[in-house]
């Protein structure tokens, strides 16, 4: 960016109509600065990513299926925009207690805790659980993982692959795990063992041996990104899927041709999940010409913008 | 709430799908929690508070001008959804410098700021502004104000009165200012002299005796509230313009029927900006039974948004 | 910063013993990155900003006196560290309560607000106040201004001049308000209004003529700028203190030679609280080659820190 | 807190003094509110942790290796302060990298990172780190690994013990993972794969086949949880290394004792990051009568207060 080109495009003010819609919406988005104009240049990212020789990672964390977007998400599997997902047990886990007929309520953010905890609730800031989808969940995980050493015994999983198997069994279209198996999409959660699939797990493994491998599937994305003819990645939130999907670059030498967060966390805390994607130039990870942009705001707010303007 | 009832309202999940309407978008966040579900409620109070019988205050901080909201805050003034304004001096100046001739440009947040001052440049995060502009700024605003002393001398103005006079005399219908004036809105701006408006007033006062007193505009402010049958309030950001707000309803024995706040400010540092709605409550400045929510998010992304779902 | 000399000070990591010096702590802090290292920088700037050449200003947002900082920012006007006090309204009402023997009382961030509100208790975060020291302000207030008005009839204050006058009658040497004024501190308020004194003065009006400028005191802060041989500024928050004391050094030809935020506002959100120093240098509000700092960590925890390492 | 109660602690104002201890000054803290009052509180609840019968789990997220904070860790270590360390990978490499020689310096949050890039060196916000430490990584994992899978042939570790066996083989009592072992302390870190442990382990693959099992060491973690008498959790930021002490936590009927947060993470993105620890007393992973507390602030600054008060 020069100064004098900067000045060619004057922030001409964002105007909102009756009945407009939301691809409408983003246009004004455009004649704005902050977030705003963030947001409307992610989608013009977005779009470019969308093109066919782009591999798309898409890093999900936070607890977003709890909040609402299982379907959005979903619906860019089986739409083919999502390449590669990297997310975290928490999300697949909630994933899967709706896939086994639990269902998330919405609830208060400053309910009293012990309360709930009498009733058996669990609280996600203003989602409510009922405990007992837990139940349901161990008992239909448990039967999956049975059925899935049954297929494969004394196989040693990695990760990916075990998700994979896991997708098969999900009797729900509208699982994510479901359909990035039936769509081929393979899913990442290196953090697996911490969540209820950890626990579960430990459980199981009482019974029979399950043997999944902490780090093998390195490899499986390592290849995806050595194979990439040009690669983009998609970040809600940070965490550990926004650190895998950028490792897995690491050893790669061009890095990211594109890179859009969305996100709450401010880069304030030298923590990785609020880094810059300018950070991530120093490391490779992202590359020298990448496009970029980072989006400072609630992501339940702009990935349903960000995909509604680029179906 | 009680836990009963929450768990009558599950969360079904967002769908988007190509062209759908922004309001279409934001029933899709009613099946949402977090920012999304957040702002779906915001949209169901404030299209109670457009209601006629609902004096409406809005509370304008932030560098909301410079990033764009110019024309969705004359809109809201010309359909008559503001009903009181109460805003911060720079905001006001960035409208009369639009107003003016001058424009605000897409800049760059890492933008060398040396640079910048050497190209005469001032930024405003990602928003660049010739510095001429304050020239031109100073020199019509000078006018403005020697015109009001000559139809008004020896007059000691409210600083709502101030901005009156000079609304009415800024030639621009796309002003706030002016669109407020030709509206009979009544602007506040307690710290007026914090602005360039100050700094002017200043120089002016070398030639011509200005005389805008710090206190009288309270009772305006305070009589409006009383008078209102019901009394909403959306904030933009917090600063004075909130807490100006706020405390013009805590000689009003009911407070808030309705309050909407749309901030990146969180409660935690125990400032007003980040405070809860329902602190306001322990002061009276919000209702008992008053119908709130706070929308952590960019607010150049979710007021348009509120205001294009609710026209 | 040359990439080369950034090699030659590794990161040493902090050590911390028994019974060892805040100074000692914060020489650990020098050894290290993130707040950390940003608070020991701040340090040795404002060990250089206490030398006798620089007129130091301090902006004193957020709820502070509250929060239990009030003697140390009298302590700070009682040994010259504070030459140009800008601060809220707010927290001048709340120094006064306890001038006027009220106290704040350490409470709950959540509490039930409507059960503070029955029990006429006023909530600031974790911080509670009982209604009637408001009472009790607003009596002696009165009186005050009575006083003042009885000594200079007819007069039009200064909003600086006003609180000088103020601060003269409060009969607490520990008030910030009277130690500003016993050591010729100027203390500027742009937002008076925006507060209990603000309201407390409408009230006032019904039975005298109170006559307080909402600009003339720009040229007291603009004066000392101009005489200033070096100046600092520190700032505990944004908000308007900031602001006023940026904009103050907009007409004089250098800028800051020294600038210290210590804050929880992220620059994400394009406002001024929370934008950064290096900003105001496209401005000139600070100069080309001043030393400047931003802390982002609660205030409550590093301003005493600051102020112990460098007594 | 009963709102009668809350009337007996006034606040005091923080009083600080030349050459004043650590101590002394968190006593100080304890006269506040907001994050000082906090942070007071964090230290008591931290003694009483320390006691005896208390079973301490730390949680460290965020870079805090490479901000500074090893040798305190490490110390920590050492004195028995630690029972349980649960972390991310990325700690743990740049925990290695220095007892490997490297060494991460003192840089700017604002550098350019394409140059960067070109010098060949890594940023972490304000930490630079020559990318040739990461050379010099790979090169002694390997060895170490070599080492291990001699010693211990056909062997599938759990993460915990693979981190153990690699600890020993580390040649500086001063890296946290040997100090780890050196003192019985076992190290979890679900996400190791998410780390350059995770792609070393991959090129180690294509000679040897090293066997880590993703989920058998939550056995391990949970009979931790089983035994605790009381158990305590500290927590540094959020992440992974948090969830994964919670978690372990709800097949125990009790859940902890006492939680202590440090953390930069605010409650309202709804991830779990910055969730409040009421939350976790929904699900039972706190108990309902834990004493706890969260300061938000950075723990860069708070992490070394809290321990040299307590020490």
């Amino acid at each position: 960016m020069t100064t004098e080109d900067s000045f060619k495009k004057p922030i001409k003010h964002a105007n909102v109509r009756k009945d407009m819609t939301v691809s409408e919406l983003t246009k004004e988005y455009d004649r704005c600065a902050f977030g705003a104009g963030r947001l409307a240049k992610a989608i013009h990212i977005y779009r470019e990513m969308l093109e066919d020789d782009v591999t798309r990672f898409f890093g999900l964390a936070g607890a977003m299926i709890p909040a609402g977007m299982r379907q959005i998400v979903v619906d860019m599997i089986k739409r083919g925009d999502i390449g590669v997902l990297v997310t975290t047990g928490a999300n697949l886990v909630h994933d899967m207690i709706e896939a086994f007929g639990g269902e998330h309520c919405h609830g208060e953010s400053d309910a009293d805790d012990l309360e709930l905890k009498n009733a058996r609730i669990d609280r996600i800031y203003d989602v409510f659980l009922a405990d007992q989808h837990f139940t349901t969940f161990e008992k239909c995980f448990d039967a999956i993982v049975d059925d899935i050493l049954n297929a494969h015994p004394e196989t040693q999983f990695t990760i990916c692959d075990f998700l994979k198997e896991t997708g098969i069994r999900i009797d729900d279209r509208n699982s994510i795990l479901r359909a990035a198996a039936d769509h081929a999409v393979p899913v990442f959660c290196p953090a697996i063992a911490d969540s209820s699939i950890g626990l579960q797990s430990w459980i199981f493994g009482y019974k029979r041996d399950l043997c999944v491998d902490a780090f093998k599937d390195i490899r499986q994305i390592t290849d995806i990104c050595h194979k990439a003819e040009r690669a983009g990645a998609l970040f809600v939130g940070g965490g550990v899927p926004k650190n895998f999907i950028m490792q897995s670059m690491l050893l790669v030498p061009k890095g990211f041709d594109f890179a859009i967060q969305l996100t709450m966390d401010s880069p304030e805390t030298g923590g990785l999940s609020g880094a810059t994607l300018d950070e991530a130039k120093s490391w490779g990870k992202v590359g020298e010409h990448a496009k970029t942009v980072t989006v400072y705001s609630d992501a339940t707010i702009t990935l349903p913008i960000l995909v509604a303007a680029t179906i």
